[in-house]
């Protein structure tokens, strides 16, 4: 039993991580580690913003938010799209109100200190003539585009890309990156850590016992001999000819801790469903056109990951985004975008309903899950439990997590 | 005026403590005193957690919960009850979420480990080789029963039931302690610390002026000296010849600063109704069939406590018991169950309604009594003020619940 | 961007406080500072708790409420007004209840020891001999009236306001301050912190983009330039030699900073309407009876402060009050009263909905603001900015709050 103290200190949690075991009941609950994390981590790494088509056309903006903070995305005049903390900086203010809207300019609704889309300050009444607009511009937030998708990141000096764009640019062509929209985007409350979320979202361990629903469709919620098995079959499968499937195939591992320093962590690869299964849907058939230069569907799904947040799920038709974020220490939100080929007509060319059947019930399932592993987690006769061969990537992402937070001061 | 400062250190609390006042505000808001009261009272001390006519049969289940922890208390396959802590040993899950059910066997919902109904963990899918299921049941947590009444304790090495056994145990055979069934069970939430509730449990001074109804049952609500002279006439009445009675008269007063240490306190005695009632009822009469070996009604009450959270008030015709556990520093419950002998028969033998009259109104007044206290205890200008006479059993739960956390490092 | 660190000290903040600028973070979100501003503020200076026109006959009480505190204001049996802590000597309970209504006495609900309407224990049952019922009143609170307005102070030893009365009692008399009425009270919850919302109120700087319905009566919703112009305009026009003309604009300023130590600080002073407005209303017309010995509307509109939480805007027909305080580190209400003559008859001499119009429509942008402020200062990219000119009042502000908390110890 854990003795109802105080918090123990950071350094002494990171040292008593035992290899092969969940975390101490600390990293969910002390501040200090909360601290850590929105330094390390959500200050600092890549997260998915949203898709260019939430944009058309200038002035058009969305707000991203999480935890304290809110950042504004938006279309300015010459057509790139740019982002801004929203915080005004006259008296802090948020200047956007609204999730989402259209603006000429971007006015702060308290003293109308008004900012061009591009975050300059233009206007601000009755200043002292020793004011200087030129350095009171909404603060920047860096912005890289993949492909449609739009990510940012808060840091001063933000990780690089360059390695993961070298590395996918093939895929992101070959599934059309550039040519989707949003064709469904929801938000699910998680009353429970945010570790806990993506813990749960690293491992399949848990697919059988919850997700029935995904078991009948994906290989790998079978046992790691069953899928090796699969995933085999699969590979030799194909038409090792084309260079399309190559393409496809060709796994790519630089994900968490097997980054480089300075580079974001990636993962790009490929996995089959079962027998006879071509997409993420209720009757294991397509639900909507096929995706970018694909000619057809070859029963796998690719899984493409980048920085801790964001994640992927690419069936031959249409996308899945995940995105994981914390709104306080206690608490998360899941999102979930749902992505087709930007020519796709709903009503006509895909059913909504049906697009998003399969991952909304699963999601569901795992907010059930995820806040009933923190309920346990929060009593004093929790202690780190072993691993399973099958959530060896858990054990991944907790070797980046604690590496990621071990250098805080 | 308290200066509006840090908590000061429970040494200093406990030091500066005076005999014959109220506790100072720290003691209620400071969380340094709530960990130490976690420790050295809520995961340590006995507490009811229930009754067996809950678990008619092999593999019913109910939760007893308070503050951060749940725990299962189960019927196993060999018709035993046993206790674990709600906590699945792999990532920490709950492994039940109903409140109560009936199961083969305790299945985790998370990752399915499965754990035999005695706690045993039976199967866990994909474990390395070394991994040893014999030491990963369910944290097993101590269990007594007395009578039917089941009482569980988190500690490691409770408390002894020895010399409360030796001495009650005519009390339990006279009233039919393993001859009783849970008639109703109610949960009443109380914003306000725990301790103001069993404070407010340990006095009948507010009795007069709060509880009408129970004023007029009772005689201990009157005066000190009226109570002591209805007292003396009561046992006068008896027939002191009748085994049964010395049974049932006896006052044993091993309860909180006077316990030995190492065992559990306790207190039995019997006190007066007010002339001609005969039960805890609104016409004062009987509500549903005389308890245990009973033959007849005597025209008093007798009253039971086991540890600090258990209370129990034994008419002659049915059993009340309350339970007061913290839901967090500020926020607390109370449970109140009544009992009636098991062969009673709802509808015939007793009417629900009229059995928790009187202390379903009683309850609900001292909610409104508690959390008035505790928001004038939340001012600034609060300080301990002198207790009456009418409250030395309060004095006592204070003496002992110092002495309590006295110990705690 | 500041660190997600813990809270600088307050003596830090304070030194690094840069003039000119709004405040930092920290001073709205830790704790240190909010105890500081209990102390050094709330605790201590004047506010206003009501008017006499609530209280018409003996018995007659209402509460003050804020944050953890509780203050009863009654009539006694002598007339007199006086104002007691809300918690009882004994174990600390609310000993009034409800909001507002007429007791013969005080008594506490828990276990009826009853004070008389000054404050002074009439009985305690069951007390040992040597209890000293003298000692045991409740808590006396500081009292002052201010016309028919009712402030007190919760401090030992409270700011004189001797030099306010000196200066002001002609004020008070010509706007007839003992022959008002509460024609409509109300609470507007905020949340944000409390300085947040005295900012808000500090400067009309938000004026004119947040109120338009404010900004077509009252000048200073112009630019400086245009106000300074209006108001000589204004001036001119008066007729000087009238020596109520002479007491009602003259202006009076030792408030905040400016206050001599020892006294409390206040402010009066006079400001014009726009062209041909009177009155804060819908037409900019009349909505009740001339105040106190007034005899025309001259197109102006007085101000009063009085202490860091009260204020007051005088139009010749009516009087607003509005008084901020905290309900917690990061929630405020704001308290809005509106005063009539106290002859006014509702439905003939004034309309109720007419009257509140303007300032209901005000108060209720402002809460919007102000807790869009509040979202965007607890970002971790809010800094500091700079203020405008028209923002000067809030740098008095500002001045004196530093100084006030500086002395905490």
């Amino acid at each position: 039993m854990q003795p109802p103290n105080h918090h123990r200190p950071l350094k002494q949690l990171l040292a008593d991580y035992k290899h092969g075991y969940s975390l101490e009941q600390d990293f969910y609950k002390s501040p200090e580690v909360y601290r850590a994390e929105m330094q390390q981590i959500f200050l600092k790494h890549w997260v998915l913003a949203g898709h260019t088509s939430q944009l058309p056309n200038a002035g058009d903006y969305f707000l991203f938010e999480f935890d304290v903070e809110s950042v504004i995305v938006v279309r300015t005049k010459d057509g790139s799209v740019k982002a801004h903390m929203n915080v005004c900086r006259h008296r802090g203010s948020r200047v956007c109100l609204e999730k989402q809207g259209t603006a000429q300019a971007l006015v702060c609704p308290y003293h109308a200190w008004t900012y061009d889309l591009d975050g300059s300050l233009m206007g601000a009444r009755q200043m002292a003539d020793d004011f200087d607009k030129s350095v009171n511009g909404l603060h920047p937030v860096h912005l890289k585009m993949v492909g449609g998708l739009i990510f940012i990141s808060l840091a001063e000096n933000p990780l690089s890309l360059d390695t993961m764009f070298a590395d996918l640019e093939n895929v992101f062509d070959l599934f059309g990156f550039d040519n989707m929209k949003v064709a469904h985007h929801q938000s699910y409350a998680i009353d429970a850590n945010w570790k806990l979320a993506v813990e749960n979202y690293q491992e399949c361990y848990h697919c059988a016992p919850s997700h029935p629903e995904f078991a009948k469709i994906h290989a790998m919620a079978g046992s790691p001999a069953k899928f090796q098995a699969c995933k085999e079959s699969y590979l030799a499968s194909l038409d090792a000819a084309a260079a399309s499937t190559k393409t496809k195939t060709r796994e790519s591992n630089a994900y968490f801790d097997l980054a480089e320093a300075g580079d974001e962590g990636y993962q790009y690869g490929r996995n089959p469903l079962l027998q006879g299964a071509l997409s993420g849907s209720h009757n294991q058939g397509p639900v909507a056109p096929l995706l970018g230069k694909l000619e057809g569907y070859d029963g796998g799904a690719s899984e493409f990951m980048l920085g801790p947040m964001s994640y992927f799920l690419i069936y031959d038709d249409h996308m899945l985004a995940y995105r994981f974020t914390p709104t306080s220490i206690d608490t998360c939100k899941g999102d979930l975008y749902w992505f087709v080929r930007s020519d796709a007509v709903e009503g006509k060319d895909y059913d909504k309903e049906k697009l998003t059947w399969l991952w909304d019930v699963t999601i569901k399932a795992d907010e059930e899950i995820i806040v009933n592993n923190q309920k346990g987690v929060n009593s004093h006769f929790y202690a780190p439990g072993r691993l399973s061969d099958m959530e060896y990537f858990e054990q991944h992402f907790l070797n980046w997590y604690l590496q990621a937070i071990g250098s805080y001061k």
